[in-house]
């Protein structure tokens, strides 16, 4: 039985452990919060600390990018990290992410390293407006970015944003990309996964809509397959480059028939939820397969499927679970405004089938709560 | 969060647990051998004893029908119990089973009860050879079976049944249910599931192979849609009649178009782990959805899909979980030979394709421990 060691121990490692418990995997967290080892689905007894973590695992792995560095420099030591902590702090530094798409030609917004009030004026001049200004570490969600549509707004753009510089703690220096706004028709991304021998496995690209900037719903149905051996593509050279193990999400912007990297997650993914329904294999077990050197699994759409994010509510009406296919995912969290507290899929037998299901939903879910969702159903639906 | 207690910490516990865990339910189990409360899929930490866990379970139900009586009284009296001892007994005893049948005016074989050599002896005249001798109690997997074929077996057959009546240390008396073998076609199942409120949703019938008396492989495809609604009248009639609460299988003879009631088990069952690839709900979610009096979850079939045990064998090759759509389900168990130690569910888009992917499967199983699973592979196949 081998053991899996999650740094992290939030949703993600939660659903690992479901994945990978029919698989006898053992999976254990490390809750960097507490410091403590604890299973993921049941944390409340602790199974000892990080060096204790480490020894009792075979594979380590981790949830989230934001890990520290010291705790990643202390799991590769052992020989047992995947992916690697190169990849890992790639995710979470915009810098090193942009430097590796340019190194792999991987077409991505142009952009400009800003430090300095120097830097940020030299970006509006490469660049021109609209720009937007996403902070190098911690930033997702939406959290720490700045968007400059007119030289009006450049002043106090950048007294935020030297602000916002000088008051970051991160271990690594903090730091600003700017980036041309691009006007995509749509975000897509693609989750793949690689193993250690080299063999690769992309899911069917998602569409992806955001509330707020927080991933609200994901859609995963046959797609145009120049823009799926696109995206492949780009997958494999990233991942071929970093010798990469595990799940990847890469999120693109489509630009007419072309993608734009916009960022990659070394992880599983939001947008990758769907596949626990939709796929032959879901991304988590997927991801640990790979890390466990095993097969891949076959990464095929088994019928059109949306995931919908269940954004800081902790309840939602009993009639939602009885329309068909619905699956309910909780993260059991304590309830906070804006935080992802769980997901919902569901799935059709075509994709007008879907979007009826999607309709169907939107009635039942409170409005505030899934503000876009009725909209995007409609735009499915073919009359 | 609403707490389940299950009694048993079995895989059919194990596979609640990984179910519900996903609608936020805090599932624990009771391990009538240790007499502690345990999380099944990580069961080396105990959370109290029965008292414990029935003080601090909302809602309790079994994974088995053998439950020691004075524990399903302790359960019962706190309120908690789905579905009833009443109904979890029938399933633990063949004469109220066939008590309940017969009350149902549900067909079944033609059968007579025997205590005694003159009940023997009655049993042959009424019935008429081949018969099959059946243990009323803790029968299952193919154990405490006789078939009589000619009289010249009868005075062993008589003596080796007498023998284990009386070696029996059941808490309720021992005894034997005759029944004439019926030249069945095939045999099939219903699993299905019923809310407090009196809803029913069942399955696809699902065709199941044995090997040596333990079953082998299920196969869930678009049925016959007279043999669904036969079933599913039995299996209304037999809820309806005990307001059975959670999920029941039914397991039939198919007698040319007339299905006759073989057996019933007041549970989750082996002849429904298809569900878990194959259903839009899966039957364990299904059975914690009734228990908790949550909406029924759809029954419908996603795609043909087929269950193989793994019996015996605490390993498989690599290859297998290659083969596209091949879900492997272990149960954490120690090797013992007969043992269920896991199950590969399989689905295909077509009954074609999955047939091909059981072939492909046949061959890298081994063909010792797998003995049947080509030529039923072979026998879907529509060339």
């Amino acid at each position: 039985m081998k053991k899996v060691l999650v740094l992290g121990a939030g949703q993600l490692a939660r659903m690992m452990q479901l994945a990978g418990t029919p698989l006898n995997l053992d999976i254990k967290a490390f809750d960097v919060r507490s410091g403590k080892v604890v299973l993921p689905i049941a944390p409340h007894h602790a199974y000892g600390d990080l060096a204790e973590g480490i020894a009792n695992a075979d594979v380590i792995t981790a949830e989230f990018e934001h890990v520290a560095h010291d705790v990643l420099a202390e799991c590769e030591r052992s020989g047992k990290l995947y992916p690697t902590s190169e990849s890992i702090k790639i995710g979470g530094d915009r810098r090193l992410e942009k430097s590796l798409l340019e190194s792999c030609n991987a077409a991505n917004a142009k952009h400009h390293f800003v430090n300095t009030k120097e830097d940020f004026d030299a970006a509006i001049s490469k660049l021109s407006l609209p720009i937007i200004f996403k902070s190098a570490l911690e930033g997702y969600d939406g959290k720490g970015q700045w968007r400059l549509k007119s030289m009006e707004q450049a002043e106090q753009v950048w007294l935020e944003m030297a602000e916002f510089i000088s008051a970051s703690t991160t271990q690594v220096k903090q730091g600003i990309i700017a980036e041309r706004m691009v006007p995509f028709d749509r975000e897509v991304s693609l989750v793949g996964v690689r193993r250690v021998n080299g063999d690769v496995a992309v899911y069917p690209l998602t569409e992806n809509h955001h509330t707020n900037g927080i991933l609200s719903v994901s859609l995963a149905a046959p797609v145009h397959s120049t823009l799926q051996e696109q995206a492949g593509k780009v997958f494999k050279a990233l991942t071929d480059k970093l010798n990469y193990v595990g799940v990847m999400a890469i999120e693109f912007f489509q630009v007419g028939d072309e993608l734009l990297v916009n960022e990659i997650a070394p992880r599983v993914h939001n947008s990758g939820h769907w596949t626990q329904q939709g796929a032959d294999t879901c991304q988590f077990e997927n991801h640990l397969r790979a890390i466990c050197d095993l097969p891949l699994g076959s990464t095929a759409l088994v019928r059109p499927t949306a995931m919908i994010n269940i954004i800081g509510e902790d309840t939602i009406p009993d009639n939602v679970i009885a329309i068909p296919s619905v699956s309910l995912h909780w993260y059991n969290k304590s309830k906070r405004a804006g935080r992802k507290m769980g997901h919902i899929n569901v799935s059709g037998d075509t994709e007008q089938q879907l979007a009826e299901r999607l309709l169907a939903l939107s009635v039942y879910l409170d409005e505030k709560a899934f503000p876009d969702l009725a909209e995007f159903a409609l735009s499915l639906i073919h009359i």
